[in-house]
């Protein structure tokens, strides 16, 4: 039997900016136009828009500024069209009406590989535009604007997109780095008090894997961040997403190709409580709970001292995230860690703490101590002097 | 206005073996098994097949080849389900239902990133399967097993992946290069006596834009090729193939972000009469007589020897290709080239030859000269002597 072979090795490099500023639109700043004119200055560059309508309806006055903005630099820029405006939420990436108007936009103004599609939203618009933007012609140049907390520190900078399919969260999507990523701070002040804070727990998540000091900053400016300091969340904003950034960078494997997340700490246990709330638990408050499972577990396990333990917990609570929701004692939690196994090809690896800044993997997890776990997180919310209720309603 | 950037770098790289082997599915040929357990020995792993019904047609006994082999490594590899048919051609790339029906069964046999999906098929099928693996969960392993000389020596062993929408050949696709791609010389004995050939003008293409002795090497086995030597052909197969991984690999571009496609020697106007005939001229076939019409060009524009012109159109001739068609008469011919310029951002880069083995790339086209030249290919074709008309029958 006779076989020759080829060893092929392919090489892709993709480089983007992340930039974080203020008063994107404004015609006083230039940073917009900057980084369009990195593709070049052969053409005018065609541009289309598509807006979380949501977002939209707090910035009444975005589509004017677009409009004036893009006429500003018009022998540079082509704006093809008015916004496309979507549904946000979730909810966006189930109806494929959402990415379908937007392919069909890119085939009725010959958008091409070399034109811009800017998306405007959270991270479920940036997952949906992205991936709307990912499948023609193998790929339109994305400028991502991320308009939550959460999607500027954390999903908005990444090289994933997705949507729904088959019933299931994230069943399609794609590896695509984005041109640019252009966060406005402004954005955020218009968020609900559940919005502006849910996104902080993934900058305590990075934090205590990866930078205790960032931890210790996160401790002392806990009031600041109850209390709306917009500087303060722009420093953590930035950390996070820096923090993200360099493990994407330096992680090894940035399309995931192996079998481990190990910036997933907490995250099994999470996706689990958003889909057994049905999307009523955020994101960012289930990510909190989780953070605290298994912070809590891997004190029981004897991983991570009980001093370390409790400060972590501590910081959750005092930010105002619950630690403790009901959907955690459903049998079904523990197919978390069942799906989570799958997702990763078989093999399960989960990222424990090992102490403040410091992670660890591990690949079986012992369902009792979870139990156990769970049972801890329930009295210990019990125990607490109940806060007032958090209300979610724009406070701008 | 304040603002801060971070520069983020992405580097990724893919490695998968292009292999030549003949019988690929004998017990006796270790080769599949081999390449799944690349993956790794840390579980059973899952396999679909997709298979090219009319490939099928041809080779009754596949289907249970397949069984038997898997059956034998059975505590290494899992069949999932019966193989998958789907409708081979052009047509395949039209219709949502072939690549649903993969999706479905992703859905249904919990295919993950790390199972495997394996294509057999001419290049319609593996672009469409391609595809069809490269968006569930953000990407399946794909095993390429190409059918046909175009796919084996081509558009098989590269990259990209496609179907078609909005009446636009490849309007969606991505950039996802295969586990591995698996030739077998023996799919090609049962190719049509146009199928057998229409491969071969991918190699005189290559040949021409980056190695001469290549070009010698077609020049003195033309009456192999015609005459169906399978040895001369697997070595065209291997040669071509090899030249185009290396273009891939050290072109500089994986992933054509630029603005060339150096390789698109003689596709302007190839796309166009495939297009024009309705898809009746082949893709070989519509590729041959545009390396005829550049390459005559060249020598119009006093870049290319006359005696250079002459032998690329003889090779061309002596092969069986008709170098003109009645198509490139239409005016709608020059809208190739315009399609060609959009489709790399509004830049025209187009490949011509300075000798054999010689590419040069220009931005701009003399229409008055491209009209010339396929007067010159009109005429040329009149006054050879009439061959045999080529019938599109299964040989062996």
């Amino acid at each position: 039997m006779k076989t020759r072979s080829i060893e092929q090795k392919v090489e892709v490099s993709f480089e983007y900016p992340v930039c974080f500023t203020e008063k994107l639109f404004a015609l006083e700043n230039p940073l917009f136009h900057k980084t369009i004119m990195r593709a070049g200055k052969t053409r005018r560059h065609k541009l289309l828009f598509v807006i979380d309508e949501g977002f939209a309806q707090f910035h009444p006055c975005l589509e004017q500024q677009i409009l004036d903005y893009t006429k500003h630099y018009s022998s540079e820029l082509e704006l093809v069209s008015p916004p496309i405006f979507v549904l946000g939420g979730e909810e966006t990436k189930n109806r494929p009406e959402n990415w379908e108007k937007i392919y069909q936009a890119i085939d009725q103004y010959k958008i091409c590989r070399h034109s811009f599609i800017v998306a405007i939203g959270g991270g479920a618009v940036l997952d949906m535009v992205g991936f709307a933007c990912a499948i023609p012609h193998r790929g339109i140049r994305l400028i991502r604007v991320p308009t939550t907390v959460l999607s500027q520190n954390d999903s908005g900078v990444g090289v994933k997109n997705a949507v729904n399919g088959f019933a299931k969260k994230n069943f399609f999507g794609t590896f695509a780095p984005p041109f640019a990523v252009l966060n406005d701070s402004e954005f955020l002040t218009t968020l609900s008090a559940r919005d502006w804070l849910s996104g902080v727990s993934e900058a305590v998540k990075v934090a205590l894997l990866k930078d205790k000091d960032f931890f210790r900053y996160l401790q002392r400016e806990v009031d600041a961040v109850t209390h709306r300091d917009l500087d303060v969340m722009e420093e953590i904003v930035f950390r996070c997403a820096a923090l993200h950034l360099d493990h994407i960078r330096n992680g090894g494997d940035p399309f995931e190709t192996n079998h481990a997340r190990p910036l997933d700490f907490g995250h099994w246990s999470a996706h689990k409580l958003e889909t057994l709330s049905q999307y009523k638990i955020r994101h960012g408050e289930a990510v909190a709970c989780g953070i605290a499972l298994d912070t809590y577990y891997s004190y029981l396990k004897g991983i991570l001292s009980e001093e370390d333990c409790l400060e972590v917990l501590h910081l959750l609570h005092n930010l105002g995230f619950p630690l403790y929701y009901s959907q955690l004692e459903s049998p079904e939690i523990f197919l978390g860690l069942r799906e989570f196994q799958e997702h990763l090809g078989g093999i399960l690896s989960i990222t424990l703490l090992r102490g403040i800044g410091e992670a660890l993997q591990v690949h079986e997890m012992d369902e009792e101590k979870i139990k156990e776990s769970i049972l801890f997180l329930r009295s210990w919310e019990q125990s607490l002097p109940k806060e007032v209720a958090q209300k979610d309603e724009v406070c701008n």
